[in-house]
């Protein structure tokens, strides 16, 4: 079985998006949101089956852990309460994908957050989601300002209200951004890969895991320029007289492979351990060409891990093993059905 | 010969920094710098000899293209006047290191940058530093708020004085940011690696290198996220309607050798060509420590190269041929002393 822990419902019926440009003119304007549009079970139906759904089988992946889209959630626009409006309208249109491709699809929710605004309506919408829509995991958004890294470290205390309702939940988060209102920052280009690279030294610099032993974050994207200067993180935690990384961070941490090149692939898999991996493609995402050299989708990263130098039993991990570990309610989900 | 391009007088003498933290001190009630200090070529001569030129020796590397600490340069402290005093103290020991070692090291200045401050003092001070002190480049800080990122991108108009100089002088500049005042980042950790990424994002969405087909640009810390995502970066630019990453930017930009694994170093090599390479190990500097894994210094970067599977004359150009070109001045000095 092969779960895509990384897929984004970026191909949602307009009128879905629509919705949150009225909502946030009307914000504008000091007016509340306008109702939700309808949108049909076929709309719905014709928006994945002709993306996710087709890559999917075309590229053979089993299942997608699918929230909504990363860019869109947006927390530096609007309030608190817009957020609120939007989080809920995101993660119920998920449960919607679910509730109509439940053997494919399984939910994680975008959170509330707001930039300044404590996390109450977020602990509330991620325990609404696993609770009442069965949802798996959520994505945290570690710079809710939108590129002007206003909030506080991850390790800070202001954060622990979420990490407590994740450890009581027994869910993990995705560390991951949203699009960048900085002109320095190019989203898919810039923003995400330096929020991945900020998480992880902040795991470093921090003792975030003596606090929740039992928390799981995943840092998207290959885990930014971690593997790569894997080399300067082992160092920098001696430098900063921490635990080798392997007993400081990499109990709790956990890359995807969302890297769109075979050497990139073959790094990750020879410098973190396969048990720190799991299988992602962020598919219909951030690249969505072919590969002049490879004639394939840059985002096909089945075809990187195949064709990478591990043993099946490590592919395995990485293709189910290790996320059914990270995502227990998705493993006791597939279970049920005698997977 | 080898040539290190990325080096950083870290070890300068007590006075030196006691100065800087004085002439903030005054500045902080309003008054002026005090004078500074006495420091006798001994001091300086004890400083290089026991650190710097002790390791190249240990290492086998002949010469250093040398800075000042790139993480005092703390362009978002004091104002644009401090800026230019700390910036002729820092490069005005340089030229002594220099005097003093002519054989082994020769230097790159520091820029008066401030926040929102035009770069006349920065474009007065390269030339400065080029004519009258043999200076052979620049460090140039794309955030010199510190972890703000309140300066328009490498692309925008704004930074056209310093491109128009640098060109005239036919010196290149490395892409080097400060330390960051924004405890989400740590400086070497997250900040460095993030703007040596955020800069290559910029050049792709730019078309800066049509404007200055000339210009040189050296990205630090081996391109920071950039080869490990190399696939996501050519796909990027595709998306964007951009030429191929060859033309488009690679021509005018290049990538260090501070990546402190082998298989980073061995990524590096692998993807990127090694026309744009140039040897680099940022000591003494960012990672101190010995790699109980090899039991060699992280930033013993010539390991690495020494190492990776590539010819003897790829690893000449990556040892000084790449460096003599992307600095004239350089190539032009050692030739004066047929080398």
């Amino acid at each position: 079985m092969i779960i895509d822990c990384h897929g984004h419902y970026t191909t949602a019926p307009p009128q879905h998006d629509a919705w949150r440009k009225s909502q946030l003119a009307e914000f504008g304007e000091g007016r509340p949101a306008p109702e939700y549009p309808a949108i049909s079970d076929d709309e719905i139906r014709e928006s994945i089956e002709q993306n996710q759904l087709r890559l999917l089988r075309e590229r053979g992946a089993d299942m997608t852990i699918f929230s909504p889209r990363a860019s869109a959630m947006a927390h530096h626009e609007g309030d608190e309460r817009t957020s609120i409006e939007w989080a809920r309208a995101c993660n119920n249109l998920i449960a919607r994908v679910v509730g109509l491709f439940p053997e494919t699809f399984i939910g994680v929710c975008q959170l509330p957050q707001s930039p300044g605004a404590p996390l109450t309506a977020s602990v509330a919408e991620l325990e609404r989601c696993v609770s009442e829509l069965g949802f798996v995991g959520c994505n945290l958004n570690p710079d809710p300002s939108g590129g002007r890294w206003t909030s506080p470290p991850l390790t800070d205390k202001y954060w622990y209200p979420i990490f407590e309702k994740m450890t009581e939940l027994d869910v993990p988060a995705m560390v991951h951004v949203s699009s960048s209102c900085n002109p320095n920052f190019h989203a898919t280009g810039a923003h995400y890969i330096n929020a991945d690279t900020t998480a992880f030294m902040q795991f470093i610099q921090g003792d975030l895991f003596a606090d929740f032993p039992d928390l799981r974050l995943v840092i998207p994207h290959g885990g930014g320029a971690v593997p790569y200067h894997w080399g300067r993180y082992r160092g920098l935690a001696d430098m900063l007289h921490k635990p080798p990384l392997t007993e400081h961070v990499m109990g709790n941490v956990f890359f995807d492979t969302c890297v769109y090149h075979q050497p990139g692939i073959d790094l990750l898999l020879q410098v973190i351990s396969t048990d720190n991996i799991l299988f992602g493609s962020e598919m219909v995402g951030a690249v969505r060409g072919i590969d002049p050299q490879t004639g394939h989708y840059f985002d096909d990263t089945k075809r990187y891990v195949d064709a990478a130098p591990i043993s099946d039993s490590e592919r395995g991990k990485v293709y189910s093993a290790n996320t059914r570990r990270v995502y227990p309610r998705l493993d006791k989900a597939l279970r049920a059905r005698g997977l």
